[in-house]
């Protein structure tokens, strides 16, 4: 998605450890236009898919997910990272490593909000490795519910969750994927 | 605000220890259809305010402040949790106890995104002893940022949070207020 890979270069600042932030418009402050962008173009991208529920993680893949809901009139759904005393014991459960912390979060979602009858799209910010992504399947495998379709704003070419996802038959679609970075020049490539 | 209150008496679940469970639209499944008519209210309600700028704070706030943004063409910037690896050093920091978790968490927001010229709504899903707005009013005004008006989906009229705010002079706008609840008979009267 050109207005996406643009505004990452315009605005996207490349780190040491293959660590790219984007909080000026994704994942701190956040561009709420830029957003419903993206949500135009999922739709597009997942037009023949019966979703009727988005599943994201929290908490910068909340906003985006919301916004793009709009474009499926769906409800959304976001994984908790800790028990809350707020929910009842009835949850799905899994660990989900964090690559930004360096830390493994327990990751929940009620068992009143995922089911047999849902057919979710996951959306989330950013796919590297895939361990929120995978997290999130196994919440909605563990439902009986159906994955329909992954929809990612950044992917991170160069880690390996992407590849193994459509490997295992997913349909991922990342609306910009890094080729490569480097934190010394700034420069950013994309996939063609 | 008529919507919400009968969604609230519809859904939401009536808990020992003043708790209110609001997740089946609020604060885990959300309803996406319903913050937007919140975004209506809340721009009706502001509506003559230089509002450029949204804060909330992780996690359920998220979601409501990303589609109110909408109604007011602005950007949202959500205060974070814990220090993360991927935000510079340079940041405003307070501390907000959770009433819900019972715990005390350190919450931060890039000084790149709040500064004297920002002209700030509040969203929150919930006031109640105001703890959270209490520590977002605190970084704006590190930030020497101003705060224009604090827009609440639901307020616990029972707790001091919003009226402290009120005569201090910040033009609260809560869209539910909650005058009592009671856990046995599930009865929740509203103020009006």
């Amino acid at each position: 998605m050109e207005l996406l890979e643009k505004r990452i270069q315009k605005d996207g600042i490349v780190k040491a450890g293959n660590v790219l932030k984007v909080d000026h418009f994704l994942n701190h402050q956040m561009d709420i236009a830029l957003f419903n962008e993206m949500g135009k173009e999922f739709k597009r991208l997942f037009a023949d898919k019966p979703i009727n529920k988005i599943l994201t993680v929290e908490a910068s893949g909340i906003g985006i997910a919301c916004i793009v809901a709009q474009y499926f009139q769906v409800p959304v759904v976001f994984a908790k990272k800790t028990q809350s005393i707020n929910l009842d014991g009835d949850v799905y459960s899994t660990k989900i490593e964090s690559f930004t912390h360096k830390r493994v979060y327990d990751v929940i979602v009620s068992k009143k909000y995922l089911g047999p009858e849902d057919h979710i799209l996951i959306v989330d910010d950013f796919l590297a490795n895939g361990c929120a992504v995978n997290g999130l399947i196994e919440l909605i495998e563990n439902a009986s519910a159906t994955v329909e379709g992954i929809g990612i704003a950044i992917e991170k070419g160069q880690q390996q969750g992407g590849r193994i996802l459509r490997e295992k038959g997913y349909h991922v679609e990342s609306l910009a994927i890094i080729e490569s970075m480097d934190d010394i020049t700034g420069k950013i490539c994309f996939r063609r």
